[in-house]
């Protein structure tokens, strides 16, 4: 009798890549809001969605994570890992939600975690300037007029970089923001006949519980991202770019809402 | 109406991390044959599978893969990739079939063409020794006496490594072998009254076609598994090591078999 | 007219592999003191050192980097790097000082700037715990009770581990202490009759400026060193483990100080 | 008594990064000659080097190593590695001879050996198309019509890509060629006054023996070098494409020679 929650199932269940939720997150957050074209935006949305504006953000994220055991930190390797995410600003029957068209982690155990909730996770390397308190050359201190740099790359290409320079603290998350965000869950078949018909095919929202904020930052930001031989993210550029942010973030995932079936 | 066969999905269709087969590979194989202890082997299989015999195999292959368009070799960071395939000889209804608790790539595009064919891969980094045929002391030869090594390292943990010396040419494939594995689809549910009701959990069977062999090279081999924290890897480990393998494969998928489904 | 402070040298001097000091450098440090058998941690000295006593110190480190200039900390895939220092306790003519038989980094710019100055680099993965202050089972925050993981891998293989639980504020840094050590700066010769006298081999001792220092936190410890085939790490692993320490420190490196020549 | 050929020099010299030579080298080659401005060109040598004509070539390689024993390609991630090599045609007092003015491995011991021959060796990802002699569309035959790619990523960044169509076979090596190349071995000084006085500078030349060669293949070729943030290989980049090549080379180095001094 075999277990677990993922593959690989064993038997005693501990070799699964991913264990059974709750999954604990703590992370550094760099966000810069943007405008991206509409029309183009609107073309990356599933069925069901449509566009609730023209507002994209791309966040930049160091997360540490846990199980209720809590030793996935102490084995850092099994823990940390790096995110570059983008969000569209959309809406599910009038009600705002982002949506995800485009997401990379470094970690295998992340990728698997992201499939089950939607997130379109494939891997990619992300990098994100690191604040210290101490008096260094090396490194801002976070307060008024720090700049903070972040980078993604995906297999040995640069895809997007971005700064933000911090100006005043403020009350808001930037815009769209991933609490909430509608995701595609999709798994394929592979018999010959059903390449279209996935096995799995369904709009979802994300749920998390005991979120927790550090003070959020605000400043100003500058966004590249840059042209690709293969994949669409380009379509997605910045026409004008808006504020950054800087936060800390921690939050529990245990559990997911079901929007609709598709096909 | 966005498009693929795997998430990303995007209006063009062109980001998908996988498109939709046919998946052609091409493989250089070391392969060796070994005995596990029967009873823990057993306790790795899932219902409908019972064990046909001790005998397993380690695969360690460096695949080059394309789909129709030949596209993905020619950017190569696209199309190569290493793997470590453990495999079990199971049955199924008293027909002899392969079955895999375990399996390593080194690249998110083979994960995820894994994971809908129910390998359950994870990331991992995979060493073969290349031969050479002209004469250096840096490479061995391709023939009798010439030594090859192989290693398997997961999250900077060396798991497996193995030593094949070539002995003679022969017809015969190591047993088990990959070709008609029996695997589990499975993906799971995240809501929270599902953990134990997966979306997708089937047992199938692998297809491939336009299967090409090169010279098979047989002999003598050494195979160590590695004690690890937290996966059940060394309860297979080799109670006495067999024949090692060396030798070329190219292979077609597009297909799939379905046994029976899983609860 | 080629320039530049190290390789590449090239016409405008940008391309060099690392920039001329000063070096800016702040960095999260775990570290751990432990007891070596003394003759052997005495047989890893070079001439003109003796060992002072078995004391040894393990510090595990995320660096962030930068010139004067500070660009490097804005696209910081070049200025981000982790590494793990394993210090003795020498003496130089009856005065202590930490010496340095092993060092790992994971950026090809921090292995070359370790050269110029005598640390013996070389790349290896470094993870660390990483402290959050909000609360979240994913990450300790910094404070009595907290306890945080670091870990080594070389090529695939684990080398060593560790934990640090938190107990009590100290005014002490551990022993032995990287500023001040003692160095090996060493370059060979190739040319055949030359390999036993290499072009450079001079005992330096680092000299650091504008330190920093956080809060030190030290605590009880644990501290694993694995053998391994080929390095002789293995020749310094624990007898007896001491206290743990957690602590940030910014410095600047533009200098060194000439100790003596070697032969 | 510590020994060793490089740092880290230990009880039994067991521990370098490097053994002492000689060094084997057994590698697979896609080259691609083209003209690069002659002026910007020339504008790369060190003194006492002069431009001989604007024809470069790029070598993207992958290498296997071993040192006599032959142990290190029987445990691979101590011996295989990946390189790109530009290479100029300079003169020395009117002898023709290719010159370095960048180049990239993955690997540290290769970066080191490279240091110690004059190499300027940086950490860079190359990847290059395998060929494969089974019917395949995953990987072309080695023959009359076979396209290769090859690419180099920096950082993740893209620095250059090429491929290659065999056309026939040939009895010449790319020009200019890596054999007797000219190198500058550099190694800094990090005394505040002597930032400009380097410990070694001065020109050497290649050594090899025991070469030996493949069938050498050559045929059309397409390469773009990429511009850059902060290096000048860019100031390299192709004005016009020549020739492709692929072949297999072995070779061992346990020498070099010396041509002068420099300041």
């Amino acid at each position: 009798m075999i277990k677990g929650y993922t593959l690989p199932r064993t038997p005693l269940g501990k070799s699964s890549m991913v264990p059974a939720p709750p999954w604990h997150y703590a992370g550094n957050v760099l966000a810069i809001e943007y405008e991206a074209d509409p029309e183009r935006a609107s073309a990356f949305l599933p069925d069901g969605l449509t566009l609730f504006s023209s507002r994209c953000a791309v966040y930049f994220i160091e997360w540490q994570y846990a199980s209720d055991t809590g030793k996935e930190y102490l084995d850092p390797v099994c823990s940390q890992y790096k995110e570059t995410i983008l969000l569209l600003s959309a809406q599910y029957k009038g009600r705002p939600m982002a949506y995800c068209p485009f997401i990379w982690v470094d970690q295998d155990k992340a990728l698997m975690r992201g499939l089950i909730q939607g997130w379109p996770k494939q891997i990619g390397e992300t990098w994100i300037t690191r604040s210290c308190e101490l008096p260094s050359k090396a490194a801002p201190n976070t307060g008024k007029g720090a700049t903070f740099g972040a980078a993604l790359s995906v297999l040995g290409r640069r895809q997007a970089d971005a700064t933000v320079t911090l100006q005043k603290e403020t009350p808001s998350l930037p815009t769209p923001t991933f609490a909430g965000a509608a995701l595609l869950r999709y798994f394929p078949e592979l018999r010959q006949d059903r390449y279209e018909r996935p096995a799995v095919h369904e709009l979802v929202q994300l749920k998390s519980r005991d979120v927790a904020l550090s003070t959020i930052w605000e400043g100003k930001s500058s966004l590249n991202i840059y042209d690709h031989p293969y994949n669409e993210l380009y379509d997605l550029r910045p026409i004008s770019v808006g504020s950054g942010y800087k936060f800390s973030v921690a939050l529990t995932v245990d559990d997911l809402a079901y929007i609709t079936p598709l096909k």
